[in-house]
């Protein structure tokens, strides 16, 4: 077998074989195919695209190429969840509970934030003592007492995917869908779990901007999964405008509290019961009805923030900031960002309020980037909201007042204000399963 | 500016200026462009094309990378001709004679063969004594003296080409028509003639096997040489079958000599006096049809001939052989094919028969193969030519009786026998200038 010929194949249109994806991947990895012969067949795949069974070898075998972890200690059965991506998306950390508290189990490996959107790892860690990397005996013994853990991703998960990622973010080949789904996927199955719900976001904040294409990632990925042997649904929700008030790392741990104590924000309390509810129809917890039932239950009995407390205390966190959230260290400096003219907020460009939030130290601009973990903003006001010139619409977070004049500058770019009341969008665009795309708007 | 951009832009079916191709061209030559960018660039180029004023850019960055030829030291009008690439195409050893005599200059720098197509450099070597190695000062000396000096590419010509294409022959970017023309007309605008005449090749035997392809890749290489000041014409002419009788180095030299002699088979003999007419137009020596008239002449009066004796003094060679080819060196085996059955050859593949002459050791298998010079072919018949069972189609000739088992049965394979006479294929199929496209048949 050559590279030159798998390159010719996917180049004139043709599907490569699974023994074609595994030589191509295995040796690619090994440092025996050059990224100049990877680049060039990533390009080709970003024209040509790829079948369902070329797709499903790829991913298996980006899969393969590392450490494939065995959940098989934990009893149960094993939800994950992944979200591409989004700005004050602290879904996890209320989803997570909720579903432990019904009795599936959530043994997550989550990332770290970079660029705009953050990270469920960077968020956990602003609990003062809380460990997110904890070896697999640990990790199991958690989940098995507490229902739930989130830790940081462990081990040799995908290297094959580390390796073809850098060289997609160099040669214009990041924005191909199937390699865009080989590369979430290729995790996944890696990661062991029985059943995956995919939080595809869509809209300004996302890397996926319409619905049409989230719905197609989602379709893709969703295939991969089945195909895989893995219970697989996925979700198509905003992020055209950031989810719940807060954006930063102890801002979003205190909100998501908030959501479990019933004092959230209603967009992202409901986009969390519908996620939950997913989780626990893939786990065959009941009809999607009544899982939406015991979601709202569990949130309301107060059941999923004691997992919550479970868990963080598992992890050595210091519980008494979910207890009493005002025992969060805060940031030194507030500066309040007033609405420049009178009327509806017509859009926000979530991404352009993720990047202000970061600008505040609450995200990374390179893997090295010291994280402030009380810096953020609090929104105020979101598109659909009336306001009046000098009103507070959102308040800046930082541990250094001269971060606030650049930041400021960002957020109120992303504001467009005017006269009419801008249309309300939907929470969640669409369900995707293998058998169909039930759209919900 | 950065490579990434510049990738994202020709992905998404952009053109690029002049400035960022000369950048691109430049950084990478420099190796701060690293391979695996430009390999995705070029799968890119390959889908979404290059607009004429692209390519144009393309081809000067890529010229403008190493020395620039200056004939000016040559009095008169410098024409230069280019082949893609045939078998049994000898044709640059007769026209170049007829041309010089006619009073235009010729000062080429030819190719080596590799794979199933010979090169001219080689087949002048087979000449015992011939120089094709010569500087500049004496290249120039001999062209002003003869009219025509024939040598092997010297100094540094457009090396982003030779860079650029080891990378296509590993990423499948090979078969680009906008990179082919590139790659061609590159080189021909370093080499600093003043009227450029492209013999494309089309057919079994040829790099481009389409009537269709081989215009379009005429209609791209005429308008860069046009667009770039030279006058430039391209003849699309049949490698579907061997150009001629022979294949071989020496065995080419032969019959060139022969047809300088006015008895050289009918088909090298009429493509030749069409190159060379044109060649002599491009030379503004009069309109197509005197041009013709004079090239005509030049044949049937031995001057054309005279030139080549004076070329090949010039240059070294022992014009003994040239006088009585008879004194060429010959290889000591030759081996008689025979029709396998009663009919007429209704086809010949004409790479296989190159292939099979290389297999004798006419040809290189890789860039430092030996090569012997008096291996090759004499092709007694050929398509359209009714043959009995048994009777000598071609004789093959090597210094070693063992290679002949394997060469014989490629040729053979090459060779179909039928009961239909097929229909005669036209010799020159099109005459491609700047303005027009004019089909020959």
């Amino acid at each position: 077998m050559r590279m030159y010929d798998l390159i010719m194949k996917k180049r004139n249109g043709a599907a490569l074989t699974a023994e074609e994806m595994q030589y191509m991947i295995t040796e690619y990895v090994a440092g025996r195919i050059p990224d100049y012969q990877m680049s060039a067949f990533l390009m080709a795949v970003y024209f040509k695209g790829m079948s369902e069974e070329e797709t499903l070898a790829m991913t298996q075998a980006v899969a393969h190429s590392g450490d494939m972890v065995d959940l098989s200690g934990i009893e149960g059965s094993k939800i994950d969840k992944h979200s591409t991506g989004g700005v004050g998306d602290k879904t996890t950390l209320i989803i997570a509970p909720i579903v432990a508290a019904c009795g599936a189990k959530v043994a997550k490996m989550s990332g770290r934030g970079l660029g705009h959107t953050g990270g469920t790892v960077d968020k956990l860690e602003s609990i003062p003592g809380m460990h997110t990397s904890l070896d697999e005996k640990k990790f199991f013994e958690i989940v098995n007492q507490t229902g739930l853990c989130v830790i940081g991703q462990s081990g040799n998960l995908a290297p094959a995917d580390k390796k073809l990622y850098a060289l997609r973010d160099v040669t214009a080949t990041v924005d191909s869908i199937p390699l865009i789904a080989v590369s979430i996927m290729s995790k996944k199955l890696a990661a062991g779990n029985d059943g995956i719900l995919l939080d595809v976001k869509t809209g300004s904040g996302a890397f996926m901007k319409t619905v049409e294409d989230s719905i197609a990632l989602a379709k893709e990925m969703v295939s991969i999964g089945e195909n895989a042997g893995k219970k697989t649904v996925a979700l198509i929700t905003d992020m055209d405008i950031p989810l719940g008030h807060n954006i930063g790392n102890s801002l979003e741990i205190i909100e998501a509290v908030e959501t479990l104590k019933g004092k959230g924000p209603s967009d992202l309390t409901e986009v969390c019961l519908q996620l939950a509810a997913n989780m626990l129809f893939l786990a065959h917890k009941g009809s999607l009805k009544e899982c939406r039932n015991m979601a709202q239950h569990a949130l309301d009995s107060g059941k999923a923030l004691e997992r919550l407390i479970a868990m963080v205390e598992a992890q050595g966190g210091d519980v008494s900031v979910i207890r009493d959230t005002g025992k969060f260290p805060r940031a030194p400096f507030a500066h309040p960002v007033f609405a420049k003219k009178t009327g509806y907020i017509t859009s926000m460009n979530a991404e352009s309020c993720g990047i202000a939030s970061a600008m505040l130290g609450a995200g990374r601009e390179t893997k090295e980037s010291q994280l402030d973990y009380a810096a953020g903003i609090i929104i105020n006001s979101k598109t659909g909201d009336y306001v009046k010139e000098g009103q507070i619409i959102a308040t800046l977070h930082a541990s250094d007042e001269s971060l606030f004049a650049a930041a400021e500058k960002r957020y109120l770019e992303a504001i467009q204000i005017g006269d009419e009341k801008p249309e309300e969008k939907p929470l969640v665009y669409a369900r995707v399963t293998k058998e169909d795309v039930e759209k919900l708007f």
